[in-house]
């Protein structure tokens, strides 16, 4: 008998469910008996030994179900090994907790926090599995993340939507896409969208070269520019700072957010009209997109795969279309950035999307 | 042979071009020859002589197809009647083009603003037809205004995503859906997307009554709340001042839009955490809805059919389910509210939806 | 207390949960305790005491969830006063399963022939209220039925992918929609997909002059043709037929579907090649439609209305924009056909649309 | 200056315009000047000669739009050598219209066919760059062909409504995926829906073990099954006759395709009702989902920088997510199929997905 550990932690997304639900079914296909403890809202749920007892018949139905079963929260990492407000040692409460159902593993479904803190769980010496959660595809040592394809396309419908209002009237118009460190998401929204501008993190953007590739477009005849910003997106100028001079230059700061800042130096260098949209947590919800059902429903398969071999401290990921392992130590606390080089940039740039670079 | 000016004017909204395509296309159906004059940009395209000769072929495959091929712009009503910045008179611009071009009529598609125009060109002695477009469905003389059900299911779109992650974080969070003065919109939008609490212009709010609700819920064993809120939704004591106290009172607003006041508001009275969703431009774009598609081109027939009879002064509207003809003096400057005591809200609340009165 | 039975009958739709919900939701509102019944797959659960006991907790979350949670099954009226096969009088089985369970009410969903049922029911003194399920939208007394918008956006959505293809490979296409005897759902799928050709039971079709219309469109330049048809589309001839000739003539039917027979006649006719598709069950399919989803809440929400003042032997529909109830005795066995003179048709014809006759 | 020579082959599927924006794109963003022919309904353009002239312009805003703008047709390369009704050397002709239009290149879209006839000509010693178009993804030589995942989407909302209705009515329903000879379509669509039972050409049924599999899940509580069938599934039995043998069963074949055959074997063998529903073409139409358009734009500004370097031979693909070019002697004829051993397999199995083998 397996008696397993589940939890999501971090900003929810699409395919969490189908996740859980993969794991599941492969384990009860292997024959052994299972027991599931769910822990509600994250590594919370399992500090606090809040959880429920789950069967497979809990996991029927769920693959196109957005959100999480088991509820999700943040708890940051940097602060983990701090006691909480009544002094509990959160670290030590999880490990206890653990020991206390006797189980055989724990299930971690998250991003980059959420694996440092997995890691951190490993080295106390619990059997860990984790699958690869984020619409921000920048996990490191997986080639994609579940819950990634699903943003991009509702990211992409926004674009679209906007291109028709855009063109009818002939306006900048930019849309604001999630994504504060990595711009795989806005990077592949933009281009599926048809984005005129596209601005990543990973690349600092200059304003005159904004405002250039909006006239060179106005000049080539073409009424109206759209533009796809990364929340992350930064100026030349501000990636010259250090990051204490950045931290002091934002005290200031009376944007609602990034893409209002654009908007308004674009109209302050030039004489067009910018509106900004802001699609925001719509990006993390609905129904997952069949890519990733299907993909999450593979790691799910091979996570179970590993449990019932009892092979633990991995991440599963995907690498060249297979279903991979990769240690956790390998893992944890890298991110998967969107290199200036790639060839999808050069790639962008030769259909003639700007970068403002 | 007939010669038809056409212009689409104000914020632009699905279904503009399946609307024309219907027009086109039943006067061409008649087997007159036919002449169409489209002017660019609404009354800027007849205000300047801006315009294109378009062929029926112009007109075909548009039918799913988002914004309008005429372009658009506001041209506001309440200036019309100044001169612009080189001293022309607008109004006599606009009647010297219709009759250097010897049009027959003129066919405008467009909302409340727009209709106000139309109605002092017909005064002017223009033949005029209208349609009724807009995503607000605040048109007076008319069961429905196209648009309004693609803005429907893009807004309802969005709180079906934002319920996902709602649910999973136990949060609550208020989608903002367009409508300055009428809540057709939001009390659709939030009625299909399970809304628990829906604010328009029409019923003011007692933010006291939103917490409550809130609390309720989450009393009840619900771990989030979904709001729907107007862009002019309005609180109890702001809707007891004067116009001219509440100008006074707005010079020193610094809220982005309503949602996040409402939003501090929340804060402030609870401790729930309150997230924000602006969807926006969207709302206004993408492919018409099949029922738009179907409204518009029965709308887009009918003018066809006024047209050739010589019928002009009207707008083309329904009623009851037919199509029917309005004088455009008794639709002009008239807005068509919710009512605080239509059926519809009643059954709102019959199913438990708060709003907020 | 209320102790209220309900139960989905006929062919699945779009919006039978969020009706339901809308009753549960609306009841509970009121205060009053109540207890629900819920008999499992139609009238079959009523018959043989199949039944779960439900509290509103199962009608949260399913707003937006197709199908139905009580199951649904066909139950014809022809011989639902015949004795089963174990001898047993269903009607009367209905009767004392009612009277055991102390039911002060029961709520039926379901179109034409769970109406005829649920009125003898009502003649056998029982207390019923119904709600108008079909995508048909053939019901009598209501101007709309939930589930038919639902209906219509997927057999329009069947259409749009099918015009990119006819109009790539230049060919002639049949997209077969549901309705074997009404041809609301094919009329309007067929304007918002905008098909050239519809052909609906209603107006009985000579094959001569759809193949004209085909080829007035090539000559026309148009490349390719759309033919939306329903199930139960009927040439002139066959129209013509008496019941019995027409039964007689079926014997040695070959076709899959009617599609098929006008594919093979057009293909006799003219040098087109002709395909054709055909996409069934998924129209009854999925979630909701926003429309579908406020309208069977507003219907649920006045039933609930009606069982709270025992108001009992009516079907809840719309009129108007208004809910409104209706005798059942004025509705039970009654059809809602499209008049071939029906205002829409006109519009339609003066659209270019041909109807065959 | 650059002339090149365009044409798109065979059944059309989403993203074939999306591609060729992004040859036209990338080629013009090189600076030199462009002409572009663009040969009408595949090489049925290139043999007789007629073409449209291209511009820039032409491939402005159609990444979105399904079908394609050149047209399509089926040329089998069974008979391409072979002369046409009027005695036209058909392979000769193509390269005389190559050579009087004085081409550089030929960009050709196409699958497994078309790939056939791009070899011979760049045999004949055509310049020719190729692109990977096909809903069923079994090209080989790349990892992924564009049309697939939009096509997978198509499939996957068909299985997704039938969910609902199957649920309602427990029933078993068959929906027959398109897919003659490869089973990545049925594959992922059915994984993506949460089929119970996938049937794909390479992996020959036993229709015992396909019943046994709907009766393990009757057992086990579920009260419907849904099997996702490529069209060319094949039972065990004919997969081991030679080809002359099939085709001599084949000539008294009476089923309008497999499923009606698979259904009717179930219903003989068992005591269920199943139902099938066939999407058919729809899944090659609409507009190509974001991951189409960014996997097909990239393809495209590849190929256009191909072009400007006069490397000529290639099909341009992906391996490993990145863009690569292929020489087109590698990848004519061959078919990229999915292995019975695949992990992809194994991992559905174990989360109890029946093969029926």
């Amino acid at each position: 008998m397996k008696r397993i550990g589940m939890l999501t932690s971090g900003g929810d997304c699409q395919a969490l469910n189908a996740a859980m639900r993969g794991v599941v079914k492969s384990v009860s296909h292997s024959g052994e008996d299972v027991e599931i403890y769910g822990f509600i809202d994250g590594y919370r749920g399992l500090i606090y030994g809040d959880f429920r007892m789950l069967t497979s018949r809990d996991f029927s139905g769920i693959l196109t179900k957005g959100g999480t079963i088991l509820g999700s929260s943040r708890t940051p990492f940097k602060t983990i090994k701090d006691p909480d407000e009544n002094g509990l040692d959160k670290v030590e409460a999880m490990k206890q907790n653990y020991y206390k159902l006797k189980l055989d593993c724990l299930v971690i479904l998250g991003g980059n926090g959420t694996h440092k803190t997995a890691n951190l769980l490993r080295e106390e010496g619990l059997n860990i599995v984790t699958l690869p959660k984020t619409i921000d595809n920048d996990l490191y040592g997986t080639d994609m993340t579940f819950g990634f394809q699903s943003a991009v396309n509702i990211a992409t419908d926004a674009i679209d939507c906007i291109h028709t209002t855009a063109a009818s009237h002939g306006r900048v118009f930019i849309v604001e896409v999630m994504g504060h460190k990595v711009g795989w998401l806005t990077l592949n929204a933009g281009m599926a969208g048809g984005a005129d501008i596209i601005l990543i993190p990973e690349i600092p953007y200059d304003i005159d070269k904004v405002v250039d590739a909006i006239e060179a477009r106005h000049t080539g005849g073409s009424k109206f520019t759209i533009l796809a910003v990364a929340e992350g997106a930064i100026s030349k100028e501000d990636a010259a700072l250090s990051k204490k001079e950045l931290k002091e230059k934002m005290k200031n700061y009376t944007y609602p957010s990034v893409s209002y800042e654009i908007a308004d130096k674009i109209q302050k260098k030039s004489n067009y009209e910018v509106r900004v949209t802001v699609p925001g947590h719509t990006q993390r919800g609905g129904s997952p997109c069949p890519y990733d059902r299907v993909f999450a429903s593979r790691l799910g398969s091979e996570a179970g795969k590993l449990i019932m071999k009892g092979e633990y401290g991995f991440m599963v990921g995907i690498k060249n279309r297979e279903i991979i392992k990769v240690p956790l130590e390998d893992v944890a606390g890298k991110l998967k950035y969107v290199s200036p080089d790639a060839s999808i940039i050069k790639e962008a740039k030769m259909l003639g999307i700007s970068f403002g670079d």
